[in-house]
């Protein structure tokens, strides 16, 4: 198993891939614990700085991600995650979490309303 | 244009995928003054943290990145910079910095020597 560089916060971005259309569906940190869990139950599991807690993706929603495929980057201080996604990725009901150019102009279609899939 | 959210210390992650092929190329972080020269310049700019500078992707290796579409996340705090590159990505000579499984295994093949791109 390949060390990972943990930054000072111990965490590591990890950019979400869906393994079948190659479309980036997100980007989101994991601690070394929720690593270990994505590793295990091979589904995503992240660390959310915001809310200081572990979450694995489709908890709530039930958009899980299955884990195909992990890969590190040359310097090990970022993983790339090839899955198979269950719906949407994005909490704001998108495929993907970038569904806007910089300008931004929408370039995707929502897929499911927010409201009606997370209680908060 | 979008309001960016840079982090504490004035950068964010850019993940860079080939508009053509989608394979992700690597992810570098750009600081508001990098962000600004890859729109103007149309190449990808980045601030390296270890050398504390700008750097152009390619100035020294030749492989530049063409910018051909930017996306922001629905947090606006990662972009998604789809590009055509011209050569390699990754220093140590493979198209893509992600190379490696997470067991360490290898998963493409070499395209340049290193020793003969990079003086340092």
């Amino acid at each position: 198993m390949l060390k990972l560089k943990f930054d000072k916060n111990g965490l590591i971005p990890a950019i979400i891939q869906d393994a079948k259309t190659k479309e980036i569906l997100m980007l989101a940190y994991m601690n070394a614990e929720s690593f270990k869990r994505t590793l295990k139950t091979k589904k995503t599991w992240f660390y959310s700085r915001s809310r200081k807690k572990f979450w694995m993706k489709g908890e709530e929603s039930g958009n899980v991600q299955k884990v195909k495929k992990i890969y590190v980057d040359c310097d090990a201080d970022t993983i790339l995650v090839l899955v198979e996604p269950k719906g949407a990725a994005c909490h704001n009901g998108y495929n993907s979490c970038f569904y806007r150019t910089e300008k931004g102009k929408i370039i995707l279609k929502k897929v499911f309303d927010p409201k009606k899939v997370y209680r908060k």
